[in-house]
């Protein structure tokens, strides 16, 4: 015999926590839908080359983490595919692809595992499910997009009810400009915004020293920077001081003015739509670890829950397709890391957990020798869009309540050969314990009525 | 630049596609929620001991096709890890694991990938998504569950009104009571069941020539199995027939007897149900490759397309879970192909393929100054539940109706200066080409009601 286990840091629920994990992630899949976004599914597999493709996996934790697979009768375990770490990669591999088979601009959303060998710790998934949106442009994509993805980040979390949150935006154009003022030479930008990126980990100290030792800033560059990072707050009070800072560094470059520009444009629609700095700031120390973003970035905390970090991120990347295309198609998108977040609000028991059922109703079966009658009851009412169950294994009609209460079903409907004789049943609501005869007839319509369907 | 590709054998599809694809996945699995089903995701890696226990696993092509999976970045390739090939291992699994937190008769339904490192060829998959439904019982498990499949299969197949179907019945009992008449001994029965499950592919010539060479068995056995295996039609046909063989054989055993009882049992609920021999018979060809199965087993045709196979197969288990637990938990279940189904389907055009898109309206934009407006508009109508995109990235308006017609939209929202001031807003129906004046205030209840929500 062999011992059931499943594997650390991949997390399987039960019925009642799936049912809890499903309807989180249809409220996120019902936002995606109702901006247009279409859905795509990706292989679980991509080709080495392929997913190895972005400089920053290689330079990167995540190369580490990436997942080989063979077939293990192979004689060797040598491979070309790996599975994938994210859905980013994926998606710009497939817009590349069949870029002359979409319809730009490209919007899709994608709601899949992804794989990483992850040490096992708490609160890190070696499987894990990412839901990602992003517009794709064809040359161009308007700025409107950047705009209104907090929107739908905002109503995504709004709609799923779980606390205060706060999404906090930035621009790498600014960041990078400011950098590249500081004397840095554009090719240590990346890995000096990766370091950004850090500040809120490993403090303003140890941020401080590194830009020192390895960049050789100034004490005053290095004010600067910290000084920037610093900013955070309703975006017309940030660019104020984002404004006053330019001034007084008496030094400034395109990108970096583009970058104020894009915030300033960006924030202001996205507060015109209603949204308020509880919900939406800037927060220049958001740099993003990955450096295909170009823009706008985004991360979103829960304002109850901080150790559980980002619950959403992403941004603008304007040239990520270039890996696979020469065609420009510059995107804007986000994903939400719904394992990570859904499964500690409910391991801290913080999510109303449904009891584990789907189906209302439950048909007794007071006498086995029906059991044709019990299941033609049963369709009947899934034919009319009721999930029903028949109590089948359970002798005793004590223990078939029993299972109704453990269940959580709403209605037992009761009949014996005497019902089937009158063509009346017994339905027993199983909350009030109160019962009713209804014609066999008006089964449904009566059911459904007291199912408010 | 990398060359963007999938991956052979593990097919992806185009947005229309995909949108047609869930559609028939919806269908499934709302068939599956309306018996009751709870939802089960398990982690698509499997310890190599957990996947390995099954022994007709260790004697069968399945053994060849497992992936293991690795960390890329280790020293070595050895893994413990393997991709789940079916849905029924990491259930059978799943349930021994947590048998003491689960609520008997545990009803669960799967929809996930599997994947199996085929050989690619034409309608194999080396992905591909299977749906899943079981019912396992704690201790026994009542024969009205294997009743109750055919008519979910039914249910579903009606459903996806995708041509004409046939649910072919059987029973292993029988097939194995058969078996050891003939002097078979037992412990070769799971391998002549497999060989008689080829016998649609190979021919009865072939099966013959077999049973003779390595079972040494006379004329008249093999006459017989041949005989029995010929058997198909409704239900009552088929017995009486049976019951004449049982008869001229002049041997019986009690497994064979149980079989028949089943059969009968089972096949008389079914059509007491209103299922009729157009869409489910009873075929004593149908044996199933896998040995866990003890008694009933199922195979699904669509009758239009008989070489995709079958599009649906499974049967009873009674000791599947043994290999995994001392607890005797029997279940009975059954798997949809969906992948080979739909798509077979779908490259023949006889799906109808959607429009790519899930947004009913587009907005217009008339004049980019107003981008927040436009944005507003929308997210009025998506906080009303009508799924809308804003046309941003076409400057001319006659580029965006393109687009509208294009990717399929309903309607079409048209505003500029005049329309923000008088409120009253154009609504063009791309269908008809007809348009309306709208008043700001009514927008959702006049675009709720054209589209009949």
């Amino acid at each position: 015999m062999i011992r059931p286990r499943s594997i650390s840091g991949m997390r399987e629920l039960l019925p009642a926590e799936q049912i809890t994990f499903n309807h989180y992630r249809d409220i996120v899949r019902k936002h995606f839908e109702l901006t247009g976004a279409l859905p795509l599914r990706t292989s679980a597999f991509e080709l080495r080359e392929v997913i190895a493709a972005k400089e920053e996996v290689n330079n990167s934790n995540i190369e580490k983490q990436i997942y080989g697979v063979h077939r293990l009768a192979a004689s060797n375990n040598e491979t070309d595919f790996a599975l994938r770490f994210d859905l980013t990669i994926p998606m710009a591999r497939f817009v590349a692809q069949h870029a002359s088979k979409l319809i730009f601009p490209f919007r899709r959303y994608q709601i899949q595992p992804v794989w990483r060998g992850e040490r096992a710790q708490s609160g890190r998934y070696r499987e894990f499910i990412q839901c990602d949106i992003d517009i794709i442009g064809d040359q161009t994509l308007n700025l409107i997009n950047d705009a209104e993805l907090p929107i739908i980040i905002d109503s995504i979390f709004k709609d799923m009810n779980i606390g205060p949150f706060q999404i906090r935006m930035s621009n790498r154009k600014l960041l990078g400009g400011l950098l590249l003022n500081t004397g840095i030479p554009a090719s240590s930008i990346a890995n000096a915004l990766r370091l950004i990126d850090k500040i809120e980990k490993v403090g303003q100290d140890e941020i401080r020293k590194q830009f020192f030792q390895k960049y050789k800033l100034k004490d005053k560059q290095v004010d600067l920077i910290i000084a920037y990072t610093s900013l955070r707050g309703p975006a017309d009070e940030v660019i104020d001081k984002l404004l006053t800072l330019v001034a007084q560094s008496h030094k400034t470059n395109e990108t970096y003015m583009i970058g104020i520009k894009e915030l300033t444009t960006v924030s202001k629609i996205v507060y015109s739509l209603g949204l308020t700095p509880n919900s939406f700031i800037l927060d220049l120390s958001v740099a993003r670890g990955l450096s295909y973003y170009t823009g706008t970035v985004y991360e979103t905390t829960l304002t109850n829950h901080p150790t559980i970090g980002s619950i959403c991120s992403g941004g603008r990347y304007d040239n990520l397709a270039n890996l696979y295309s020469n065609r420009k198609l510059p995107g804007v998108g986000m994903s939400i890391g719904l394992t990570r977040l859904i499964i500690h609000l409910m391991d801290q028991g913080l999510l109303q957990q449904e009891k584990p059922n789907i189906a209302p109703v439950l048909i007794i079966v007071f006498n086995p020798s029906h059991l044709g009658r019990y299941l033609s009851i049963a369709r009947t009412l899934r034919q009319a869009g009721i999930a029903t169950e028949i109590a089948t294994e359970h002798a005793k009609v004590s223990q078939q309540f029993k299972y109704a209460d453990r269940k959580g079903f709403r209605l037992a409907i009761i009949a014996g050969e005497k019902e089937f004789i009158s063509g009346i049943y017994q339905v027993k609501d199983m909350t009030t314990r109160s019962q009713i005869l209804v014609n066999n007839a008006k089964l449904v319509e009566t059911i459904r009525k007291i199912l408010a369907y």
